[in-house]
């Protein structure tokens, strides 16, 4: 039985969207259908999750000219040749200017089927299907959509908006438990680049989360949408605000394209990545001791990982963040934190201290 | 001795820019650097114009961080292959989102140094140095940027406008009188489109155009520009007018696409096309015998072919066709001409017809 738990509206102008949030919102084709330009659909998933929805999804389109591509699953799949087998897909199946994409999976799925809809035919529509808790409050929200190259994340991607996100919370039931913790990270971020109190609650309440409390998980997921929405409706392409959202995620990136896309998941990373700002932000006078360690102890409580992999030096790490997208005439820009709830991008910070901090997060492990 | 003939200004708001028309442009540094966005620059260009105008731009350039890319000179080469060489040079050489990409070359250069910089980190400046007469009429104009897939020409791009467009006419002095005729096939249509008058002015001077008189190539170019850029910032993203500039376009490209890009300039493939488009309205009674002989004439005229290569079918030419930009729901939709001067995109024509127009233009040459 269909129940729609909110509507939220991305605000941009022609661009704007709904995300759907609710439970069983797949097995009822009528969100899906009112959102498609034509009859001819693209769906774009996984091996993983092919399995669980891809049935309820082509009932639930009977009746159009439905094709379906199912990549292998793995952020090390991001890749240029996924992409192009999507394209080759398009084009085999004559697929016109007024088709839809569907976007099946977790943001891995996400953000390689707005890329390919974002070149196809110089861009046709598509629409966000997160299956996992990761996409659903990150991911599939504001039209960042990019694969991987192997000397940088997302380095080759455009801004192309969905028509519409569809987050059916019945999804996470088959979630496997790292793969949920791993979207925890994002969750938390939210609560400290801007919403103290939603970071104090989740302090409270993370042993819910991670159990899938079916209103803790609905609240989670709206709170998040909706700090994303204001955020991207403020700054669609990253001008400036935008850029909060990155907290963790030069650091993180390291980690992911220094041990390989695919060993650890994106969320793990940017948890490690976020202890990381944090501890940088301490040591150059900004967030108190005992912030720090509530930051370290919400992460260990949800246990996600808090420092790096073995075997990542600091060096390594430092030519890595060389070329992250927040880099402006070679001087790096970082997302720090004043407090919990207050992040600001800069590039004010010693960066002997940031030296110090890299030598001292990889040599825990060595 | 600099001098300035025009500058044009293609109004699209914010992403707005001057299209600059003149000599000696290349050699004074001025105009590029006004329009960098920071030190970080990567020009691109190809085996054939990089001996005659690299150095000028490098040396223009002196005291910048600039890389080069040196791209085989061809269609066959605007691939995803060589798009993805310049991202591995952007990467490798560490440029950051603020950098600018400079395109030195014709059309080929010109699309996929467009696309590689509409891709970069989701988005990065670029200029367009076009030297030839075809980018600089018509492909450098637009923001339409592109790679080819062997199943169809352009299937694969976006909409990315450069910052400037900087037409040295200087250029045209070492471009080979087929790259020059190739050109001149995408001149014709402007006048056919929807400027009469200046068709007709075309007929009466096609030879000093050949013959590359300067007063009638500034001419020419000029009014060439200046229709584009009224189309286009009237409709930047192709939803009506602007598709009216791929008269020809949709037999043309079959006609590249179906003889293995590089074999035919796509000047020569689009005057065929326009010849084609022009015989169908004429069949389905809408263009004048009269008008569509005076068609004929200036291309042949200008030495451009009016009939397709041998060897590609009539079947071969309509499966083609059918993945065409402009297919919708199916239906083919063609840029038709109700008079020299007055085109419109339309799916209003019998099939039998085109049928009939295709084995006709097929057999001439079996």
């Amino acid at each position: 039985m269909q129940k729609i738990h909110a509507i939220l509206q991305l605000d941009l102008g022609t661009r704007s969207y709904p995300i759907y949030i609710g439970q069983d919102l797949l097995a009822n084709g009528d969100i899906i259908r009112k959102h498609l330009v034509s009859s001819q659909v693209l769906i774009v998933t996984n091996t993983t999750v092919a399995p669980l929805y891809l049935n309820q999804i082509q009932a639930a389109l009977a009746g159009l000219k439905v094709h379906t591509i199912i990549l292998p699953d793995g952020e090390q799949h991001k890749d240029i040749t996924n992409w192009h087998l999507i394209l080759d897909n398009l084009l085999t199946n004559r697929l016109n200017r007024n088709c839809t994409l569907i976007a099946l999976g977790g943001g891995v799925i996400g953000d390689i089927t707005g890329f390919a809809a974002a070149c196809y035919q110089r861009g046709v529509a598509f629409i966000q299907i997160p299956t996992t808790l990761l996409a659903q409050v990150d991911a599939s929200v504001g039209g960042k959509t990019a694969i991987n190259h192997a000397l940088g994340k997302n380095m080759i991607g455009a801004f192309h908006q969905p028509k519409c996100v569809i987050i059916d919370t019945n999804t996470l039931n088959t979630l496997p438990e790292r793969e949920l913790i791993s979207g925890v990270a994002e969750v938390i971020k939210y609560g400290l680049i801007h919403h103290r109190d939603f970071f104090y609650w989740l302090h409270g309440n993370i042993q819910k989360l991670l159990a899938k409390d079916p209103n803790v998980l609905a609240y989670v997921i709206e709170s998040s949408c909706r700090s994303k929405a204001k955020i991207v409706s403020n700054d669609e392409q990253e001008a400036g605000q935008r850029a909060l959202l990155n907290l963790g995620h030069t650091f993180g990136h390291a980690i992911e394209t220094g041990t390989g896309y695919g060993q650890w998941l994106h969320g793990e990373a940017i948890a490690v990545g976020i202890c990381m700002a944090a501890n940088l932000s301490h040591q150059i006078g900004w967030l108190s001791k005992s912030e720090l360690d509530q930051i370290t102890v919400l992460m260990t409580t949800a246990k996600l990982p808090t420092v790096p992999p073995q075997g990542l030096s600091a060096t390594k790490i430092k030519e890595l963040m060389a070329i992250d997208k927040k880099v402006l005439d070679n001087k790096l820009r970082l997302v720090l934190l004043k407090e919990i709830g207050q992040a600001i991008v800069t590039d004010d910070f010693d960066p002997i201290i940031l030296d110090r901090m890299l030598h001292e997060y990889t040599s825990v492990n060595i």
